[in-house]
């Protein structure tokens, strides 16, 4: 292990509008020798997640920002190489927030325990059984609280959450329309994973495409994205319509202050709820999630589809696929190869 | 009452920005003769609300919006003035929706008869007892949701509902600060009503106050006005905040799309709630709402002002009161005397 280096990508600049390779920097260096209740972790998956853009703004959310010349937050898989830990023995693989580089050396806070035995993927902790999965799961049900007949409408359709969300939609009974912006994407959510419509944001028109295919009105909006499509989606709520602000992807690589929905009056008019939602609030409860998602993804009742990406070195790059449309399922980048067992 | 003539306001434009008195015109006409199953009502007390402008637009609403040529709608109190209808007889007092008139036909249906052995004065079936109070009530306990010890901001602090919301928030134990266009307001409020401190949006850095005037943040924001205000208010919203969409009053008179806030993605990052609200959703509970509220006016914990407009020909210049800020308290035009009984 000794003349390991360990390359990791810091965060050199904070970036304006939509992420530059030269906001990071590369750096090789020696990995430190283990002291006594430490544990070094060899990353093999990295999570790249729209969040990660407003982790890199000077602005405190529900992490600190990372700091001009720290290691890129970023949640990871990884097996342990060396450990000097009670609790962590080599080959563990493990789950937690270590960063974008290939090696991290922790004392095991804030790690937690993956199984070797799942009959899934372990690139389904970074999402159907990590945060993807209660997001669209505790979003969807607790905050939006779809009843069977109702219209669900979901951006970034095809997306890691919006993809969950209309399937879940459609256990519970809602007609789902969602919205994406490629005909690929369009094909996918209605063809494989049951929507009952799909809207090509990009070369359709929304507005018109929404009355047709929600002829009932919109009682439940899942927002991923905000902007124009929010505002449009507003026009058509029914009374007591739920919109989950899920995400505001539109706006994250935004250089100016962006205003709210023109139609903002109709939360009013409709007497609406609109909410905030962030998973990490649910985190006690994941549990509940993971036992209904496991049985409907057994039971073929919800896909979903990984958008692997080859190399830490591409991190800076991928990133931006969330931001213009063109990732496939949820993100991740390949750090280094799984053990076998 | 052969001779009489009924004079009424009929709506002749709709309204583009404030209303002018040339969107109404002033028509004189006999009143007609009874059919079996009317009666006729002459009108004591006009009703005139921020939602009175929303009504002349051609927009439905929770109502349909007036047609150009008819009376203009308006909630009144009067007396029976002559009855061929079996439930009501002359001289019963009785509150209905029947509009900008001195007298008005009907067959009875929507009235709802007033008690004449009142402690309160007629006029408070059109603020405390009518809509007003339930709005406050239902409008902060049940989207709001209080708890003791939060803080709980609330707009157009000295208009007939925001004064009821803030002595209500003082009941409940909360830290209250109402936000008010005079020094007239601000006094009152503080002096008269006990919210814990007045900020005068017209003289005051707003955001600098509420920085000043709330230490923890903001928990609950009871909203009438909307605009810039409640932008503000955003960027001080604690975690689970929650924001009663009550009124958007700032942008009533708007005679260009308005944009929602600037500071929309606070929704996000704080998890708040974002809930319109219209008091007629309630309705088969006002009765909860009087219960306490009688109470707590006769234990003198809460207080109502009423300004009062003599003259129904005044109506369409007083209405805006409401927007201007110039009003002290519900607004009523007094169309004609009160029996004496």
């Amino acid at each position: 292990m000794g003349a390991k280096v360990n390359r990791q990508w810091r965060l050199v600049a904070r970036p304006v509008g939509l992420i530059k390779e030269s906001d990071f920097g590369w750096y090789e260096q020696p990995i430190p020798t283990l002291d006594e209740g430490k544990i070094l972790i060899r990353n093999i998956y990295l999570s790249l997640d729209p969040a990660s853009r407003n982790w890199a703004r000077e602005v405190k959310s529900y992490f600190p920002p990372v700091a001009i010349g720290d290691v890129m937050l970023g949640r990871t898989i990884g097996v342990v190489a060396q450990s000097r830990h009670a609790n962590f023995k080599e080959e563990d693989i493990v789950l937690g927030m270590l960063g974008w580089q290939e090696y991290s050396l922790t004392d095991g806070t804030g790690l937690s325990q993956l199984p070797k035995d799942s009959s899934l993927p372990l690139t389904a902790y970074l999402g159907l059984l990590g945060n993807i999965g209660p997001t669209a799961y505790f979003g969807l049900l607790d905050i939006g609280k779809p009843e069977a007949g109702e219209t669900l409408v979901v951006s970034a359709a095809a997306g890691a959450v919006g993809s969950l969300v209309g399937q879940i939609g459609k256990i519970k009974g809602c007609r789902v329309v969602g919205i994406a912006g490629t005909e690929e994407k369009c094909h996918w959510i209605t063809e494989d994973l049951g929507f009952d419509a799909a809207i090509n944001y990009k070369t359709e028109r929304v507005h018109e495409r929404l009355i047709t295919h929600c002829p009932d009105g919109i009682d439940v909006y899942f927002d991923n994205v905000g902007g124009e499509i929010l505002d449009t989606v507003l026009t058509l709520i029914n009374g007591k319509a739920r919109i989950v602000i899920c995400g505001l992807i539109s706006q994250y690589n935004a250089v100016k202050p962006v205003h709210g929905p023109f139609n903002f009056i109709r939360i009013l008019a409709q007497r609406a709820r609109v909410e905030g939602f962030l998973v990490l609030d649910y985190e006690n409860r994941f549990q509940e999630a993971y036992v209904d998602l496991e049985r409907w993804h057994a039971e073929k009742k919800i896909k979903y589809r990984v958008d692997l990406v080859d190399g830490l070195e591409n991190a800076p790059r991928a990133i931006n696929k969330l931001f213009d449309g063109s990732n496939k399922g949820k993100l991740i980048i390949k750090v280094s190869e799984e053990p076998s067992f």
